[in-house]
């Protein structure tokens, strides 16, 4: 997860960063013709620059047309967490879940993956730095701005990242769709759980699947060879939420 | 749903094409680059035309770069299937389920909710005639080629259509966010099905919304205010399919 420059747009997204993480937002880029006064008092407070949005700024948010004359610099060190800070400041328990990204491509997928991890109570979502697609504006956009409300963890190499969340007591599930895979809704999901998700092609790499305790797929009709990944990795994650209801923070 | 001339691309949608509904495809567009003996013996076992591809038909796959040299025209009227019709050849049990598309916007989301949806042992997907994502080229992509694989039907008005389903003794759930609606994971889905995912931004219109027999809502964390609507539709078919592991054709 390499980071270049991260611009994120659109009112909603710059208003998620500035309540969660005001001090990523390096700089506001505005069109004179935005007048939302709530977005300006919210950058007001956050006592971030701002500047008049030019060509330029827009270039930068890869083509998108849904920016509303509202763009932002963020500085993505501070949005992502290294592994090593991230898992010191953790309380695990056994309602403790995790979602770890095994070489997703597709930016709408990574979004996608964002956004449920938040809705389904996971504790963070895990990136590799390398052969990922990184937390652009695109991410962000799809995420819905819950790329600003789970923590987003850089993680290096997969394998290594897998043996020290395994010796910190975390159970780990490998999404695989083939045959010899467990059924998960039959899964307790009774320990610290972390889920892979594969690459959208190739899926969960040998020698990482190898360090899997449990791979286990989505029941599904034989017609049907596999789910998108984004698709794979919600379902994955509510069929673990339903069995930890206090992690939804939900009234009983 | 209204059609305009449909474009499918690459040579894994085209083999699904020619796998499920053959008559659907009106010509096939080939650039001379491509040697796969399997596609070409495919094509000429379904009695297709060809013709060297050209940036003509390039054009009308709306900028997609993975076409891989294959571009095909397809009768959208042999693929997607009148409401009547397909409810006279229904065979309704308890483990009949089927979704219906209540103004989706997004092409992406068309495609993974249809591909989901054949996962999950739907019956059918319901696209109404107007403000709805038609099928085109790229839901097709994104639907893995399972747009060929399970029926596509097209409504006319949603409120009349699901009147007539609630006739035929289908138990209508809306997927909505909002307080007041019932837990999914609570609901016993012991009638025929129709899971009814709203618009994007809006939801389920209002008058829709009086129509359903239960709107349910997917348990989640208070700091996430949805779901992306292809994640709620996979995540509810889910929820119906552990329940109908018969609807499956998995083996117990």
């Amino acid at each position: 997860m390499k980071q270049s420059k991260l611009y994120i747009y659109g009112k909603h997204a710059l208003m998620e960063a500035l309540k969660n993480a005001p001090r990523s937002v390096r700089k506001v880029y505005l069109s004179p013709k935005v007048q939302d006064e709530q977005l300006r008092a919210a950058i007001r407070k956050a006592g971030v620059q701002t500047a008049a949005l030019e060509g330029k700024q827009l270039d930068s948010v890869e083509g998108h047309g849904t920016h509303q004359g509202v763009v932002a610099h963020v500085s993505s060190e501070d949005l992502v967490v290294p592994f090593k800070e991230f898992l010191k400041g953790l309380t695990i328990t056994n309602s403790t879940g995790l979602v770890l990204l095994g070489e997703i491509q597709d930016p709408h997928n990574v979004g996608a993956i964002i956004r449920s991890a938040a809705a389904f109570g996971m504790s963070g979502v895990l990136m590799p730095e390398h052969n990922q697609a990184p937390v652009t504006g695109a991410v962000v956009k799809v995420s819905a701005g819950m790329a600003f409300r789970i923590p987003l963890v850089q993680i290096g190499n997969i394998n290594q990242t897998v043996r020290d969340l395994k010796d910190a007591g975390f159970y780990i599930y490998g999404l695989a769709g083939e045959k010899g895979a467990k059924d998960i809704t039959k899964m307790p999901f009774d320990a610290p759980t972390v889920f892979i998700i594969g690459n959208e092609g190739a899926g969960i790499r040998q020698k990482t699947r190898e360090y899997c305790d449990e791979l286990v797929a989505i029941p599904m009709h034989p017609k049907c060879e596999s789910l998108n990944a984004s698709v794979s990795a919600a379902v994955a994650m509510y069929a673990w939420a339903v069995k930890h209801p206090e992690s939804l923070n939900l009234e009983k």
